[in-house]
This record gives structure tokens, sequence and C-alpha cells, in this order.
């Protein structure tokens, strides 16, 4: 089967409006309820989930940082590798906008009360962690998450069957993890689409969660290649 | 070995049986206790326990949304999908009336104070949201429910052992997001099964989530069948 | 290789003591800290990691309702089945000698306030579920556990490598449901152990565990052969 | 491809770092929200990922109690494992450090009140319980966490492919049962990593978790033989 450009973005569009509408949504409408830990849950399989239905048309980034991480490393073209990242961003917008659709039919919702899961540092963090230890802790989550990503998928790994549920259980790791501190992105198609419904502060902290995720998606193909030679 | 139609009925009535008295079970017996994660688990563990124990008799549907997409996709014929969701319906309501049998051995058990894991929107919403809010939400999760039942057996899959792993995970996660909005059905076996006993409000919401599902289900089906070619 | 019976029943010695060391030590040490969704899964995860560590050995049983019940099938011999069934309860009860004296530890301890795991109906049971509700359940949730036992383990389904995943996730699923109405047995062993220790209500409600559990057992065979001609 | 002793350094290094980074890093930058349960995730989740990971260049030990268990029954020889601890430790330093910088990002973090995830008994013991029981809780759980390591990973299992979801899984279950009484070490490394930082009780104690591991370690190395002749 050769599959064409057009059916890998629109696996990538729907695999990312999957992560966001669900990884947000359990923030958003559930978070009251099921907490961190559920949040952590949602976010991670959503990630299992499609790695197994599109993982075999698109190979299954739903991340920038992932796609730009793989384009360093030469497993993906400078052209589709443009072309993710533009589906994933529009997946992450339309998903942020159903969401906020839904959870206005709720009678006390409010935007500026309840947010969209958009991420933040200082008072934008749940726990009020810094923008330094916010930013750090986004390029270290990112760098582990794309050792995982690229050693799960390596050509020398016999048990590649298994790295779908590796790479979205070390997201439900990393969100149990980070949460508190800046409500994790690691994903800046993830971070982008919540931001541009909620705008202010999410707009402004947007940048921290565009380059960390990208610096720590390219440290972690480097330390991947020095332990995995190709 | 060739499988009767029979038999694979047997399998949907008891894996359908399975997912109500599990699912609207931890809802009715220890919602309390473990809360919404721990409900979103058993229904999601329902699935994943009776797809690797008769998925390779019946394929494991447990819920019409499924076997009208399957049947929409031509994977299923009419007569088959027919007698699948009649055991299905009737699975849910043995496993309604068994887990009502149970469910009063407790001495402070009334019906209408505890209900029976009815779903429902307004008054009837765990979080009272809107019925166009309860409408959407339960057709865009059953929409990415299909996606993932299609996708991860799709004949252009190479993973296809962890499809009822998946699919059991998704519906995790789907209940993790949408129980607070309508209680989550994305099945209208499931729901069927316990409005017939509950009565009232459950049986003059419960168009909501045939329609819904359905909606869905078939949905589901056709946003798979753009980017999987068959 | 060929396994002796002796190995086998050692692996079923230590293999009943993790399940119960483990399964009654979340709730014993850990209770009050995870709830009883922890304890569903400390339960479950005993069975998944010994079912790939021992499993090879003795098909990990570790509990005499399935022995029972592979027997009644046809899968096992009646001496056997004897010795491991001698071989389960022994491990059962030296994990409760092991976990009380870890338990005693704790400076506030006693056995009489904090039980060590034990079953129990009426004032035995977590929410004070009757006899009735209580026996019901152990019968049904442990012929849903055969069906699974049998139905993951057929030599017509070919994702065999996943059962050890499925049945111990399905008795997490099982713990979920049923804490709340006896602590959940499906499993005599596990019953027996704690029970020696505890005395009182735990040893007269002791029947109710080793019948619930066996008769359950039995059904879910014979549902099993229903739908999977063998 | 031969994989050269300093790869499977630098996999063990950067492993372990994980292991203790999203592991104690869970507890103090999370510990408030997620509770002991998601701590046990989080610690387990670290193994599950790093298993696929790494596994196929270093077998993904992360841990001296298991290299060592592993010499003992000859699966490595002495020199790589003297280099596999000394690279375990110093990742577990690092992550330590690093941990520790980004949580002095909160504006009201101290060290002496939040700790770093170290290890204790008595009043370093969360639920304080004795010396006794915790050189013993830890010595029954390292050793029920070496059969699993032993038992998935033995050459008579035709489920290897599971071992790495197993053995994570298994230090998941671990944790539940097991954080009231010692915070859970079973991994000489994770404890002596933050120890360094928080001094005082952490490193009085400190042998408790070096001691105590290893000798369970040794001691399930030991009841796997008996049960899995090689």
């Amino acid at each position: 089967m050769t599959i064409t450009l057009s059916q890998k973005c629109i696996a990538e569009f729907f695999g990312t409006f999957v992560l966001v509408f669900m990884g947000c949504g359990s923030a958003v409408l559930a978070g009251a309820h099921v907490g961190f830990l559920g949040i952590a849950f949602a976010f991670g399989l959503s990630v299992v989930t499609m790695a197994y239905a599109v993982g075999h048309i698109s190979g299954c980034h739903l991340n920038p940082a992932i796609t730009i991480s793989l384009w360093s490393t030469g497993k993906i073209s400078g052209k589709d590798a443009g072309a993710y990242i533009v589906s994933q961003i529009l997946g992450a917008i339309v998903a942020s906008a159903v969401l906020y659709f839904i959870a206005q039919g709720k009678a006390d919702y409010s935007l500026a009360a309840n947010g969209l899961g958009a991420n933040g540092v200082d008072q934008g963090s749940p726990d009020h962690y810094s923008l330094v230890s916010g930013l750090i802790a986004e390029i270290v989550l990112t760098a582990i998450f794309l050792v995982v990503v690229h050693g799960t998928t390596s050509k020398n790994n016999g048990n590649g069957a298994f790295a779908g549920l590796a790479i979205g259980l070390c997201l439900t790791m990393i969100h149990i993890v980070g949460i508190p501190v800046t409500g994790v992105s690691v994903n800046p198609a993830r971070s982008i689409g919540p931001a541009i419904f909620v705008g202010g502060q999410a707009l402004s902290n947007l940048w921290v969660f565009i380059v960390g995720p990208i610096v720590g998606g390219l440290l972690g193909g480097g330390i991947w290649k020095i332990y995995d030679k190709n």
C-alpha cells in the first residue's frame, strides 16, 4: 500500500485533535473529579490509542517537537515535516474549539475561571513555579519523551510492537510529574490550541512551550544517538 | 474451526453482560470509593478482558454503535448485525437486573437515590451539562472510539494483536473525560439496560444515547475510511 | 524442558504468596493512602507479574477456584490439581504471616482494629452487604474471571501472549467493583490465609469464600464451553 | 550490531536518571496532588518506558540490586557489573541534582520540609514503621521484584516481549504496598541519589536501602533458580 502525504496529514490532524480534545478535555471537564492522575492517564492513553489506530499511516507524531526531532535525525523529510506540523497545529486548534463549545454547556462555566487546559509558568503554573523551573522542566521532560520515541522505534529494537504502549505511558508518567510545574506541554501544538482561545498570559507564556519542547526534543534525539548507533 | 452465529451471539450476550455489570457496577456499588477514575478503569478493562476472552469468537463488539459502524463499512452482514444487536441489548438488561439484585443487599440502598448507572443530560447529567453539550459529546466521543476500533483492526495494521488493549483503554480515556457530562454511553445497549429499571428521566433521555452513539459511530467509520484506504 | 510437579508446586506456592502478600498488603499497609482503586491495582498486578514470571512453569493458577475449573474441563489431572491447591493454600498462609509480622512494626497497629485483608459479609463487609448479595457477587465475579481465564488461554485464541495481562487486569476490574461488597475473594486460598490469623467472623464467614468462588469458577468454565467449542 | 560497554553504561546512566527523576520527582513535585498511587505509577512507568527504550542496549537494569543478582546467576560479568553499578549511581545523583534545582523554583519550597524523595525508617518512614519492619519489607519486596526480573527474562519463557511491561508494573505494585513503610527503595542507586542532598537521617538510614535490596535481590535469584531450571 502506498500512503499519500494527504492521508498522513489527515491522520496527524485527527490524532492531534484526539490528544488535545481528550487531554485538555480531561482537565477542563473532569479535572475536579479525576485529579492530576486522571488527567495524566487521559493524555497518555490518547497517544496509546492513536499509536495503534493511525500509527501505520503517519507514524503518529501528533507533536511538532517529535516531528522536528525525527527530521533532525533524518527520519522524515523537511517537506513532510512541514506538512505534519501544520496538520498538528490545525488539529489542536479545532479540538480546542470543540472542547470550548461543549464546556459552555455547563451552567456555571466561564473561560476566565476554568481555562481551557492552557499551559503556564509563574501565576499560570498550577503550583506557581518560576519561568526558569518551567522551562528546564519542559526541556528535560521532552528530552526523556524523545529518547523513548527514538529508542522504542529503533531498527535495533526487537520489541517495536510495544512502542505505542511505551510512548503513551511515558506521556502519562511525564504528566504525573510535571502538571504542578507547567500543566505539561512537551508539545507546541497542544499549547497553541488552548492559548488562542484563552489569550492573555497563556499567549504571553506560549514561547516557553514552543522553545522548551523543541530544544528538549532535539536534545533527546542527541542522547539517543549516543547510546544507539544507527 | 467454523464458528456459528449462535456461538457469536452467546459471546456478544456474555461480553455485553460483563461490560454493563462491571462498568455500571463500579458506579453503583463502588463509585463513592473509587471515583470517576475508578469507574473509567472498570469500563475500559471490561472491554480489554472481553476482547481477549471472546474476541476470537465474535470480534467482541458489545455495542450496537460498533456493530452498525462495521455494517456500514461492509465488515458484517445485515443479518448478523441484527442478531448481534439483539444479543447485546439482552446482555445489558440481564446485567442490570443482576446488579440491581446485588445492590439491594446494602441496607440503605434505594434505586431512586443511588440509580443504576443510567446516563443523562441536564438534571440527569452528573455536572448538569445541557442536552446540546451532551449530544455533541456523545457524538464526538463515539467517533473517536470508532476510529480506534476501525484503525486498530485495519488489515493494513501490523500490530493487530494490540487492538483489544487499545480499544479498551480508549474506553477508559473516554470515561475519564466524559463522565461529568453524560455519565458516558457511547453504547446504546449500555444505556438501555439501566434505563429500563430506573425509568423516568433515564427513559426520556434515552434517545440521546441511541442517536448520539450511532451517529458518532458512523462518523468515526467515515473518518477512518478517509485516511486508511481499504 | 520437562517441568516436574515439584517445580510447578514451588511456582504456585511462590505465586500465591505474592498475590496475598501484595494484594492484602496493599489493604493492610497502604489502604488508607491508595484507596480501593490502589488495592484493586495491587491485586491485579500481582497476577500480571506472576503470569509472566511463573506462567511458563505452572500455568500460574494461584487460586483453587481456577485449578478446580481447569480440572472440570480436563485441562489438569486430579493429582496435579490436589498438589496445586495445597501449594496455593500454604503460600497464602505464609504470606499472611509475613505480612502480619511487618504490619506489627507500626506503633499503633492492632490486628483487631486493622485486620489483615480478610473477606466478609454483613458486619464483615466493607459497606455492610448481606450474605446473599455477597455470595451472589462472589459467584458472578468468579464466573466472569474464569471465562477470561478459559477464553484468553483457549487453543482457538491467536493472542495467547496477552492472556496474563488480560487475566490480571480482570482481577483489577473485579476488585474495583466488588471490594465494597465482600472485600473480594474469588479465590479460596486468598481468603483462608488471613482468616486463620484474624479468626472470629473471618473464620465463620470463610465458607462463603470457598463455596462462592468454586461454584462461580465451575459456572465460568461452563459458559466458556458453550461459546468456544474445544 | 556489537554494543560496546560504553554504550551500555550510557544507557544505564540515562535510564537510572529517568527512574530517579520521574519516580522521586512525582513525590517531590506532585505527591500532594497524585498521592501514593500516582507515585507508584510514576516509578513503575519509568521502568516500562526505559525497558522498551534502552533494554535492547543494556538490558535495562537501572538498579545495583538487579545487576548483582544477575551477576550471582552468571548472567553478567563482574567487570560489566561494576561499570553498570557506577553508571547507575551517577545517573541517580545527577537526577537528584536536576530535580532539586527544579523544585527550588517553587516559592515556598524548602529541602528540609519537602525532602527529595529519600527513603527512611522510624521517623523517616512515612507511617513510622520500625527498622526491622522496613528492612524485612525491603528484602521481601526486592526478592519478589527479582523473581519477576529473572522469570520474565528466562530463556524458557516464550513471552519475553512482555518482560518490560511486567517488570515495570511489578515496581508499581511494590510501591503501592510499600511506600507507607519505607518510601520504597528496592534499589540502592535510587536511595543514594536523594540521600546525598538531604543528608541527616536519610544518610544514616542509607545502609538499610543498600543491604536490604542486595540481600533481597540475591534471595529472589535463588528462589527463581529453584523453580526454573536453567
